[in-house]
């Protein structure tokens, strides 16, 4: 057993119609179909597209970080 | 017909007393009086005033890209 | 009496289980409890926990400026 | 009556063979031929030519902040 | 006649199927349809869309310079 | 059927000894071995090696993003 | 007695109808009053309000060092 | 009892003849003396004076957070 | 056989109790595991837990670059 | 004859007990010595001393630029 | 014999007509005269003048590195 | 005699097979072989060589700053 930690951050990009918020949940959920123990989440970027004037689509690119387990 | 488009964005502050959201959606509305298929939009800052220890307004800047139209 | 102002400003991280939102009134209060007449605030960093693939905590750090009294 | 306002911001070098501050209100003086109800400005960068080893011009980027007034 | 000038600086994405200085002129050909007096150019960022695994086009953030002509 | 997407970005660095767009063409073809639906790209950094006073490789630093597929 | 120091950053906003050096000169007098033995600043932003197309006030945000002392 | 924590970051230079942990250790020693429950470090900038062509001190300046604490 | 490499940079956090070189070593090791080949890395951030007063680890957030091997 | 031109750019620290654009004259002055055909300049950061709790000197970092003559 | 190398970076804009890998090259070549065994170059900026709604020049902002060598 | 200094800052890249620390030294010692009363020094990027999953070099990229020399 080691004292020290592994981290791997992966950027990813959610998206949502209602809220930031709601993007930020939308990319933990499908990252956790491949990844798990993921631990912490950084927001890079906020943007979105614009549909009739209005926000369409809330888009947050985030970075990840899970503990990179040994095997 | 060109096979290319060109963009131009505008910085725009957007202010809510209720969300971040909501700024970002108050922006896009007033500037759609003036502009019209806007695309997309960048939040480049997220500041508010306060009152009484609370937030007055959150204020939101945007960059917006809307689609340079030929004449 | 002056024709000018001095302000201060001090960093803070704020953090709330439902919304950015949120967690920028939690900071705000917890700082009501030491400063007074606090004017504005700039959001530095967004990010927070993830608890079983979901956000655990929002975590923003906010930079909050207040205006400095003459005694 | 709206709660909110919303503001543009624009771009502009403003420059002076005498100060940086000279150059700012050049720039703010300038604009103020077509923009109306300017409220802040911002410094972006500063620089400028220079003739015969010394300073010949101050060139000083704004960023300009102006309310948008309904119509 | 003043001895100083001002300059505007506006935010444009001109983009191009073979190259990013070709996305660049197509911005400055967009512009000059209403700018007249552009005298630089900063590239701000440059990005694409991706077809089929190859670049569909080159999308060049460009910052544009113009001297304000008093009328 | 859901109503967002996620993407995911990775970091590549693509060389070529032409030019900056064949280092971004190279990039794409290498990931497109593994990566399928890639949608845009963002360049990141531009640099390269120096042979006999000339440029031997141009090195682009990319994002590449791509949509996340449901399985 | 240590060979080494410890120095503390706060960061402060002065202002000055007047000019730049003004309103850092103000920043110093005020925090004058509360820290002592200050030892240098360094400009993080220069950004003004603007009162008739004319800069009312310029706000420079400064960190301002100086060394913790032993008690 | 709250189910969220509010912290706070403040900036400090530390310094040592030996080296950059050597100095961060010395910070957060000094800081220490004031505060209690920090938690975590950023080193946001690392430098240092020069004294006959080697290094005479580090100086390494570091963000420290800890916890705001009920009253 | 073509005559340029792609490669691919991942970002990793490795930690130690000892030193940030410890920490990088330890990242490295880890990162050996999966990924062959690595050639060089990137420091992009330094930070770390305060226990007691003291570091308890050092984190090193690191971008590590490998080139991309055709199968 | 060639078309186009080469710039080198140093990396200059000018100061002055009086007023920035003083610190600025004060590096070309010095520049001047050894440099000609100095073209333009552009503020990298703003600095000082303090001393008894005023500005000791300000001390202003500058990038020149200036044209690379053949031999 | 040293088991370890110093390398001095220095600023140059290289210019061209026809395009941004051209004023590299350019740059290059001008930089051969004085500067043997140069390995690397990043570029920092790109931007260039504007001649009759066209690019005039461009221009490319790079760092070249070269290793020091031992009298 | 004059009551102000002007600084020559100059970019350089130390390595070492030990320390980052070593790596900052060995950069010093080369740079005074020809530059004398170097000041201080300024941490801009830390990065290295991977041989065998280990580090092969730190690589420390270093701003130097020295006095300019009245002749």
């Amino acid at each position: 057993m080691t004292d020290h930690h592994t981290y791997k951050k992966v950027e990813i990009v959610g998206s949502s119609k209602k809220s930031i918020e709601d993007a930020i949940e939308n990319a933990l959920a499908e990252c956790a179909k491949s990844i798990h123990n993921m631990e912490w989440f950084e927001v890079v970027e906020t943007r979105g597209h614009i549909v009739d004037s209005k926000v369409g689509h809330y888009q947050v690119v985030l970075k990840i970080g899970f503990k990179i387990m040994d095997s």
